[in-house]
């Protein structure tokens, strides 16, 4: 029998230290390891599993509105990742230089893909020729590299996995629809799959994609009342198509350029349930993406009959939900404790004693409350307590997320408001970016976006510099 | 309307010249096009959902036998390279050098994983501690690089997608067990989804992989006669383990080094696809694999009710197969040549004249037979022609296989049978390389396994030294 090693070795407070709170959880949840190369990681199973959930849901998503998965290359020729001015000047500093191929030096360089906008525009001016092949709506499920100083698991990471979609449009309307459509699709899946609720928004000129015409975001706030950009959609409008030369013969016979989209998550989202759902024993999984939603443990498992028991139950949950036995030689104290660090929504209880009264017990892991069903009502109960769990994660960061939301008018209010209690700050700007950077110089908050939902007008003026206020903006320290 | 382009510009005749033909087919397939990195491609829509339905049905198998996904990082240390001997002497000349992160010299080079084997024996030394943790059984899904000099796409490209399992055990016989129990599933996805018959066997030392103990194989056979190996799986005894310090705690007490696996099958298996299956009209899919197995073509598109029709059928046929309609403006005459070329196992055409008669005309791309149906029997007689379609592709490919196999007892015979009927050459071998040398040499033709299903005597002499036989080798030029 092993020790109970998981009910001493326990994690550090949030309220102590958030930062190492987060970094505790990630290894003692088996969610990563390191990598040999810094700023890496390695994703263990249960991590992983983690984002093969988003991927199935995601791709579902994408697929439904006529989307196509393809595979593009990993490396980029310097060439070409300069083709667009804009796009190399934000992205040549951070990427990481292929000069070998065995032990040939290359004549050019390769850089591995940050983005990969400069290959879709290298293939789509190859294969669109008429109005008749667009849209063209494409996607890819790969990794990227970005070379990083700091970094943390999930957060910042020098390699990451994500999605990148990259569409073609016959006209800007077209272009921006789809943007914001994907907007959309990724808002919906932040608050019904991983029940963070998130801010929609524009983002300013300042914090746009490198090359991007407009970028959307949607931005949600950790426990700790940082804010997280969670996914962005650029319309890149025709400045690339112009770059690559991506052109179509419209219906009245003239040569136009194609508009341009691109949008991607990553496997920051996993950080993001991390630190809006996690507590000081451990992760919470939002149920919907928990690879395993009920863990059945068995308690006096070497009396007769209960470990059967145990497998039977979960036959029959398989048949709704993702379910699993843990029916190793640890104890039920150690099994408690590890399911509860691993954030697994429902714990199932079963033992002698509850086979008798044909009975089990039900640990929820958001609340820790305990119900005792009847063996009779699992097919109903389960998913009704899983999706009360959903809606109970989504209503408590909503009401967190408004309580770490205040309003400022004037800099010096901003900044009092956001040291008294980190979270988002709503102030009008006047839309110039030396305002942008002069709040971020004196309260280290940058704007996260100009909200699609909240457009009060607080005030007529600027926070920062009095003039004429042109909108409102969430400002907050970010991830 | 489009002219009838594809109907005009038809491939390359497979027997004028295959090399051609495969490349005309992946090209007017659309399953791939050529990216800005010599030796690199980009997989099309189409040819990535091939992809996607091998990744769901293998990726399944694996999970039902106890295996877990991960991701590890795409670059390695050089260092971490270089700790097994044999396994750096065979990929350091064939992979890529990261040698600069932004504008910064690293101070040691990365290479691009070319296969991940170091990175797994580093994570493994850290997370294995007793015989309660094996086995490990991880897979991951991703790309790899390998330098090759002349590429062909899905055969040898410089970057290819592929899956590779690397597991650790606690004995040898576990791991000889894992390694034949994932060439049975290879083996048998093979035969059950793609219909490639194939031949399972083990590789001699030469053809083994850098570092392992033994290789097993399966190897199937193309058009033109030349073997191709499909998939590999290694077992790696406890050499790895003993370079990386990967070991456990066993139920004695004592501390024993693990014993470790890999396998993969790669984007080379659509080639094997194409080249077993493909005719002179392009590409023909085995149904089980097909992106879409039935394509609704309406005739007469512009008479009333038949698109409607076309629909209905098409929402019917979704219930139990990938089903399309092709309701472009394009004519039927072009639409029947596009889905020759892509290969759709079964077109469905729907015309006035069979809606009044309730039937419509199924179409089999292997066969080209068209089978009139009642519209009452969609249910049961698609399934029925799609499972007929799958038999028949594998009984052809067989039926060829087993043509193109011939025996040999001497260097003479095998050289000439080799040259009037390429394929497999079955010949006794010594067990020395010298003769596999010299057989590469003077035939151009290299062991492709040891067979676990064919060891018949044909004579007591190796074909070529005359010394005392040992093994039943099976021979081929290869891709």
């Amino acid at each position: 029998m092993l020790k109970d090693k998981k009910m001493v070795e326990s994690i550090t407070s949030m309220d102590v230290d958030f930062a190492k709170w987060y970094t505790d959880v990630v290894k003692k949840a088996e969610l990563v390891d390191y990598a040999p190369v810094r700023g890496c990681m390695i994703l263990r199973p249960y991590g992983y599993a983690i984002w093969e959930n988003v991927q199935k849901v995601l791709d579902g998503k994408f697929k439904d509105t006529g989307h196509e998965n393809v595979a593009m290359p990993l490396l980029i020729p310097e060439s070409l990742l300069k083709k667009e001015a804009d796009h190399v000047e934000g992205f040549a500093p951070e990427v990481a230089w292929v000069t070998f191929g065995g032990n040939e030096e290359l004549t050019e360089r390769l850089c591995v893909r940050p983005t990969s906008e400069v290959l879709f525009c290298d293939h789509y001016s190859n294969i669109i020729q008429s109005y008749k092949d667009l849209p063209k709506l494409y996607n890819q499920w790969c990794s990227v590299i970005r070379w990083e100083k700091t970094t943390r698991p999930f957060l910042r990471t020098l390699e990451f996995l994500w999605q990148e979609g990259h569409t073609m449009h016959a006209t800007f309307e077209d272009a921006e629809a789809e943007t914001l459509k994907i907007l959309d699709i990724y808002a919906s899946f932040c608050e019904d799959y991983l029940a963070i609720p998130v801010i929609k928004g524009k983002k300013t000129d300042k914090e746009k994609f490198a090359g991007a015409y407009a970028t959307y975001t949607i931005e949600s706030l950790m426990h700790d009342g940082k804010a997280l950009q969670c996914g962005t959609s650029h319309n890149f409008g025709d400045g690339f198509a112009k770059a690559f030369d991506v052109t179509y013969t419209d219906k009245d016979g003239k040569i136009k350029h194609c508009f341009q989209t691109s949008w991607g998550v990553t496997t920051r989202l996993i950080g993001a349930i991390i630190m809006v759902h996690g507590d000081d024993n451990g992760l919470v999984l939002p149920p919907r993406i928990a690879p395993t939603q009920v863990m059945v443990v068995p308690v006096a498992m070497h009396k007769e009959g209960v470990l059967e028991k145990a497998n039977e139950l979960k036959d029959r949950i398989g048949k709704f939900a993702r379910v699993k036995v843990d029916g190793t030689d640890k104890t039920p104290g150690w099994k408690f404790a590890e399911y509860e660090m691993k954030g697994v929504p429902l714990r199932l209880e079963i033992g002698p004693k509850d086979i008798e009264k044909n009975q089990c017990v039900l640990v929820r892991r958001d609340s820790r409350e305990k119900i005792f069903i009847s063996l009779d009502d699992l097919e109903t109960e389960i998913p009704r307590i899983l999706d009360e769990i959903h809606i109970g994660l989504f209503e408590k960061a909503k009401k967190a997320q408004l309580e770490k939301t205040s309003s400022a008018k004037t800099l010096e209010e901003f900044n009092e408001k956001l040291d008294k209690q980190p979270g988002f700050i709503r102030a009008m700007w006047c839309g110039d970016v030396e305002c942008e950077n002069k709040i971020k110089e004196v309260a280290s908050a940058s704007s996260r976006c100009m909200p699609f939902n909240d457009q009060e007008r607080i005030s007529e003026t600027c926070a920062c510099c009095g003039k004429e206020a042109k909108t409102l903006v969430y400002w907050g320290r970010a991830y």
